[in-house]
């Protein structure tokens, strides 16, 4: 910055703590930046937004338009993975000032001979940057210009949209000021914002009872998961299991030997987090896996879980990464009074971090050289911010295609954290908000607060870990009810796969988990059964893929409706070739009517434009042609609406 | 930051730009500092608030407090002038984790032997830095510790206040994160955020119709200023006056010889901004004015007004810092179809700014040394912003008790752009802001608004340049209003004062201007003539020296009061001991009354609680005990109330 520099530029957005972390976007998406931009007096200022991809060398300058009180904004379109940086110039435009200066006095009618002459310097400074044809004209009008006989031409050039033009072409950019910050994007593959995930234990794959599932099992599985639309399949992990305290049956310490314990106590004499628990097969078994699941358009998503279980061969070879307590033993997770001698975590702030970090980060590219390409990472909310920053920025360095998914159920602070250093994808309170207020206000955050520039939400209405207590009576049409919610309110989602589709839901009593969890035994699924959740989300994620609307979630725009067990919202593609609105009946036991009002304004459709409501749930059309229209859902029907809305009536049928 | 640091911090409050600019402060005030912290999992955090004064080398480190959701706040009081530095640090405190994890084990009957050996390395920690006493209790304690038929006596330690004491009194500080940047706060004298202005045109002083006034005259003025009660006299600039393009009265452009032209006009063969007009008087007479100001505590303020008439020394022994036409001539100020002709603007893009820049400073410096230190600055929003930040921090260096008031009358972001830069004070939108509505809203935002941190407003009903529209009728009552709510809203005000007091205001013709203004012609009053207003400025000055609460501005509460027409607000002093409550009557023609709401939870105080209401302008007291109060004011006595609060009754004459 020059002193005699004189443009301001301030309040940069969008930004994530001054320009610390990235914001996120996906392949095509839109970036729309902002910026406070301002000079001393009343000259006319210029300002670009400059953008670059890592790849390139030369940035791309984008004029920004004033919107109004001092307020500047342009637009880029993301066309590559990886990183991109923005700024933003600004400048006292000398030759847009002369033109827009003697524009007015002509106006006023005063003689301008002086400025003509004035002018001539800007003329000369096009002259340094013009082509041939260019510099033929511009070399006229300053002989015009010097030429008092010429005057009245002269003023005509003076005001034109070519000199105009050219000025814009070619600017004298004098003392500019850039902004002082370089910001940055991280643009991922569109399935960072749009993904179903699909999560079953690989022990319990078998269609045999009682038998412990296997890869080969798996594999076998992989056309029902396609059939049913989704493009992830989540395991717990694979890996071996430790034996000392091991955990029995619903967590109990007193295990027998054929109990086969939790599969997030990893590691024993048979290997680590690189290696495959015995049981489950082979790396050729996985690979085959692998390779089948590509076939059916599906990704494998392991369980990235930094623990050990007191058998995983770090504890010997690396004992510096551990905690050692003063008799001798390793100190084991423990969350006073609670303890988890079975895990024992690795100590972050250890000396040794870097060979630490890289063995860690080893994992990952283990994983990654075989193929998998999304992982869930568990509880990273108990492991150090700058070591994810780090591990995520390096894989995505080697393989961009990598996706994180943060399993962190924590304060709202710790949860936009990761997402900031890196993580893809997280989960989130979603499970706990039911109510039409809640879920209004929870996703009025999302979407609009400062987390949408980074938090990627992944909606679960169950887990392993968590059996919400509102489906604890098992009631059909809250399972109905919030899977369409999970899978149309945000575009990626995910299910704790057999366990809902078969409608378990015994607690473990007065806690929000489940009897008997899988996570402590093998459990044995009758695969071929289908339920009527199994054909909704057969439909649904069909739905989802025909629709571009819904494979977004900041597009969300919640619609009034007077009922406050009816949840109304409306999703439209960026070039709303594509409306969907999507109606739901919360209450899982009576039938539910109001009157809902269209957002033709969100929608920049003319109020009363007749619009054709497809209903894709049960394949009806209507033709609304007001602003309010009555909505009636039966829960013993289908409890919600997936309209596809279209302003031609394509579908006449009643 | 190490790699093993795992605490984030972040969203520091306040701070402006990020740190770029400084936040406001005068001495006495307190600085509350908020900042987000936490770590990953559950580990005892602690965190420091670090302050440092420019003159001091060692940080002074104060405790933090979570107050909830890892928001983290802390509070100190600025007590030197000149430039404070704050910043945060925060780690994780493994004492303290330890000690509050064996309380959580020994409450769920865990035996601890293990716990206790841990201990001893924290114990010896504080062995460290313990003073001889301490370190004798510490060392038995470590015995303890050690001795397992001392487990009851040493799980008591273990749990102790005492221990707790030491854990915070001798950190272990290891992998501490600060926060990356520091922030300033900027610490002016009292004066910045309290000062009553007077202004008058010191050619017309003399006593004597048609007389040009001098310093002399001026001199003899003092003792009625301070009477009035006001602490700073502004003089329109006192230099010498150009002869080209001179403007006659009314701003025309045809003078006579007789014709004095406008002060702003600044320079001629007699000399520019460090010469005093010659019919003024001499320099001994300015010195002579100044002393005299002192003895009644009144400081003189100039104008800096950075322009040249065509006949300022500047033009031709620095043509460089200037803009040159074609035609040989210099450019004047214009905002084309408008000229200036008898106004050149400077070239703040000249190539020799930095001489530029060094003379403009030796002309502060220069009144500075005479004993001015108080600017206000003419249009500041035309010069650079980059010269305004330097300039200002070089004066302050030299003489931190300067202070500069912005007279820029422009877009809200440039006007916050200067009070960034430095500007001590800024005139304000207070002039076009009359309804009840507008009042609020205005307050808000500068008591509120990000704005609060540095942009200090001073309220002038008028000034030369604005006669406003609402005043133009002359309604007594209007002016009594205008000049009560800039006085009692904004702790820093001023008047145009004779015209004021003297309720002048015919305007000229469809402008927002004072027909015949004083800007281009010497005018005569009668300054021995008293009004009602005379009156009342003087009385509001004393209660404002006199009330503590009145002496800053973003104290303001606005209260709820059942009327349009009514305006009602209240301030405390930061200790409480001192509350006022205004009401206005913002109708100038009618009575009005409403039911007042007393903001009993803003003021601390128990609903219901009695107050003795002391009306300082009708000198009644009234004792309320309820939260609604009836009010009514007639503009035909005094149209408002200015109420000491008190809790106890000291005066019970009705």
């Amino acid at each position: 910055m020059k002193p005699q520099n004189r443009v301001i530029i301030e309040n940069i957005s969008p930004q994530i703590n001054h320009g610390r972390y990235a914001i996120k976007r996906v392949i095509g998406e839109v970036v729309s930046v902002e910026a406070d931009i301002y000079a001393d007096g009343h000259d006319v200022l210029q300002a670009y937004l400059c953008i670059k991809h890592e790849s390139q060398r030369i940035w791309k300058n984008i004029l920004m338009i004033d919107k109004g009180n001092d307020r500047w904004q342009a637009d880029f379109k993301v066309e590559k993975q990886g990183n991109y940086e923005y700024t933003v110039q600004g400048w006292i435009d000398h030759p847009l000032n002369w033109q827009h200066n003697i524009e007015r006095k002509i106006k006023d009618k005063q003689h301008v001979n002086v400025e003509l002459l004035d002018g001539i310097q800007y003329l000369q400074h096009l002259l340094k940057h013009a082509n041939q044809s260019e510099s033929t004209e511009i070399k006229n009008w300053i002989t015009l210009f010097e030429d008092a006989e010429e005057y009245q031409t002269a003023i005509e050039i003076a005001q034109s949209e070519e000199l105009h033009g050219l000025f814009i072409k070619y600017p004298l950019q004098k003392f500019v000021t850039e902004y002082e910050q370089k910001f940055k994007v991280y643009v991922d593959r569109h399935k960072a914002v749009f993904s179903a995930w699909y999560e079953f234990f690989p022990r319990s794959a078998s269609q045999t009872a009682g038998k412990h599932g296997t890869f080969k099992d798996c594999e076998k599985l992989l056309p029902r998961v396609a059939d049913l639309g989704f493009d992830t399949l989540y395991f717990p992990p694979i890996h071996p299991i430790g034996t000392d305290f091991r955990k029995g049956k619903n967590n109990t310490l007193s295990p027998t030997p054929e109990d086969v314990g939790s599969p997030w106590a990893i590691g024993s004499e048979e290997g680590g987090h690189k290696a495959i628990h015995p049981e489950l097969g082979t790396l050729a078994d996985f690979k085959s896996l692998l390779k089948t699941a590509q076939k059916h358009g599906i990704e494998i998503a392991l369980d990235y879980a930094l623990q050990c279980s007191p058998n995983h061969p770090y504890v010997k070879e690396h004992p510096e990464w551990f905690t050692w307590r003063p008799d001798g033993s390793v100190q084991y997770a423990e969350n006073p009074p609670k303890k988890y001698q079975d895990i024992l975590p690795i100590n972050f702030e250890t000396k040794a971090w870097k060979a630490l970090w890289e063995e860690l980060k080893s994992i990952l590219i283990y994983w990654a050289d075989l193929g998998v390409k999304v992982f869930r990472v568990d509880n990273p909310h108990t492991k150090s911010f700058l070591f994810w920053e780090w591990v995520i920025g390096e894989v995505k360095k080697q393989y961009p295609d990598t996706l994180f998914l943060a399993e962190a159920f924590t304060r709202p602070k710790v949860m936009h954290q990761l997402a900031k250093a890196g993580f893809t994808q997280s989960y989130t309170y979603y499970t706990w908000r039911n109510s039409k207020q809640e879920l209004i206000e929870y996703m009025s955050e999302i979407s609009q607060g400062e987390g949408k520039e980074y938090f990627r939400p992944n909606f679960w209405p169950n887990t392993p870990d968590i059996n919400p207590y509102p489906l604890q009576d098992g009631n059909e049409n809250l399972f109905l009810i919030r899977y369409f919610m999970a899978a149309t309110l945000s575009a990626n989602y995910g299910l704790y796969g057999p366990v809902y589709e078969y409608l378990v839901h015994q607690p473990y009593p007065g806690k929000e988990e489940y009897l008997d969890s899988e996570k402590y035994e093998v459990k044995h699924w009758d695969w071929t059964q289908e339920t009527k959740l199994t054909r909704i989300i057969r439909q649904v994620n069909q739905f989802r893929r025909e629709n571009l609307a819904l494979q977004f979630t900041n597009n969300i725009q919640i619609c009034e409706i007077g009922n406050d067990a009816l949840l109304a919202y409306y999703k439209e593609s960026a070039d709303r070739s594509n409306r969907v609105l999507m109606v739901v009946n919360l209450d899982p036991h009576s039938t539910q009517s109001a009157m809902l009002r269209l957002p033709y304004e969100q929608m920049g459709i003319q109020p009363n434009t007749p619009l054709v409501m497809h209903d894709l749930i049960s394949d009806k059309s209507y033709t609304w042609s007001q602003e309010w229209n009555y909505v009636e859902l039966s829960p013993y029907q289908y409890p919600y609406h997936l309209f596809v809305v279209k302003t031609q009536e394509i579908d006449t049928a009643p």
